[in-house]
């Protein structure tokens, strides 16, 4: 992400700034620690690319920012709980490294304090800005929810997994660069033309994601390939593949293959049944509308422009 | 609690019109279940007493009434967990019912549903107001940290625990008066002599409730007298007992008394000792400072004013 090494540093300086070395340590050590394992700090430089665009003054989106990364770090950190996972960013996870009442406590209070860090916003925008996020956080726990909940169905419709990722993952993209818009003083209706934006290219990055983890190549995408695959996950492709060829689908089921030559049979099935062509298509249509969206938003900063383009086409074609 | 009636019954029926028939129906109904399952919604009510005392608009504090129920039913179902506890108003907790994962994520809707609630104030005060409620949101989890932190200790002091009741429990009937008392209109000074009266009013109903629990009436506790002692809890008895008599103490819990004849020992023992004399003293000191905060508030509503009185007395001298 070249294009927002500016804003990923002014927020890695200002996360630098904040104290979490308080008492009870108990508390706050957890979250420091989250907090330190990095991540791409994609979200809080959607509010500072949301603000610029507009041409706003970037000191004043900078708190907000890390309301939306303590807000993502909290929601990872009590999915975490929620799916079992031992490894978060390839260090353990706080429930594993402490224990789940820890987790559950140090999240609840990074939830508080991403609202706390969202109070420094202008008191004329204060009101729409809490409405915006209060919005989006419930949508993202409704997105766990849904999430939760397709494993034990046996199908899921394409309409239905859409709506999850676009709650678990999409809304909050969208509602960054929403905020970020209204801080920069853009208006109601360019904050909402941004936002669907933000929303769109969500839900081609995970589309995307879907992609690689059944077809990256193993040595540029970090994870092992065919994950999903293995753990019968229901992902679009696994959708689509429903959709077009059910028979089909159910015979390879049948066959209990296991491992690499379980990987490399579904990667095949997917191509030749048209789940991976269909997938893709769904992609760039999700990207296109993105792009119409910030062309919409009829905003006055073309680098910023330029970059969130860019961005765009990289959430939606990345390899790793 | 006679003079509240009438908050308690304007806040039930604005609970009642509140909409939790939502999808996705596993994260919404654990909320609706919590909810139901009634409690004396006194901080809520603290609400509309701080706004009534200074003749404001019992309109304009109801949904903000709610904020405070929901952040209250939130702590609950979060605190169950990590405490473990099966059942919550004689009813089973949302973990037990459901599951940890449910109680979670239920738990996390209702604090963001709090902030939405709290969204509904007046612009001219929503910054100050959302700036005292994540103060103590976050306050409340660190209280949970510190109770927690007491199990593994052997000894606590009268002023870590005074301060571990104060974040868990009394601020938050503080913080209840502070915003009503803005809502209503009430300068910031007399707004924050309301709060003080709420957090002391909430230490002495703490240390009531540890009496209670030695020494209440059984027809009346309605829960068994002597629970904390049966668990050899760090009540503020306890913390006195060890100041006085700690060689007395130590020979008492070497005897390692079981059932009726240890409560009865310890009734003994807490009495003998002075115990229970300091703890009723610390108990009227606090109710003492509640009230001189209630007077230097300055309050118009002398109505209101006497049952900011009698329920501060309540607090303090309940029975059950």
């Amino acid at each position: 992400m070249e294009n927002f090494k500016g804003y990923i540093s002014l927020i890695e300086n200002t996360l630098a700034r904040q104290d979490f070395d308080q008492e009870p340590i108990e508390l706050y050590q957890p979250i420091s620690y989250i907090l330190s394992l990095g991540g791409k700090r994609l979200r809080p430089a959607m509010v500072l690319a949301g603000c610029d665009l507009f041409e706003g003054n970037l000191d004043d989106a900078l708190l907000p920012s890390l309301a939306i990364e303590m807000f993502h770090n909290f929601s990872l950190v009590h999915d975490d709980i929620m799916d079992d996972a031992r490894l978060r960013r390839g260090k353990k996870t706080i429930h594993e490294k402490w224990n789940t009442n820890v987790a559950i406590l140090a999240g609840d209070a990074m939830l508080v304090k991403s609202y706390q860090y969202l109070n420094q916003v202008d008191k004329s925008i204060l009101a729409k800005v809490y409405e915006i996020f209060s919005k989006t956080a419930l949508e993202v726990c409704e997105g766990q929810q849904y999430d939760m909940n397709f494993e034990s169905l046996s199908s899921v419709s394409e309409e239905d997994y859409l709506e999850m990722i676009r709650l678990k993952t999409a809304v909050l993209l969208g509602a960054a660069l929403q905020i970020g818009a209204l801080i920069g003083k853009a208006s109601s209706s360019q904050a909402v033309a941004l936002y669907n934006f933000g929303v769109d290219a969500g839900l081609a990055f995970q589309v995307q994601d879907d992609l690689l983890d059944a077809f990256g190549d193993p040595e540029k995408f970090g994870k092992k390939v065919g994950g999903d695959i293995l753990q019968d996950k229901k992902t679009l492709l696994m959708i689509y593949a429903r959709e077009f060829a059910p028979v089909e689908l159910a015979a390879l089921q049948k066959e209990n293959l296991v491992g690499d030559a379980k990987v490399k049979a579904f990667q095949k099935f997917f191509i030749e049944c048209g789940a991976e062509t269909k997938a893709i298509a769904k992609r760039e249509e999700l990207l296109k509308s993105a792009l119409n969206a910030l062309a919409s938003a009829d905003a006055k900063n073309d680098k910023v422009k330029t970059q969130l383009t860019n961005f765009a086409q990289w959430l939606s074609h990345r390899d790793h």
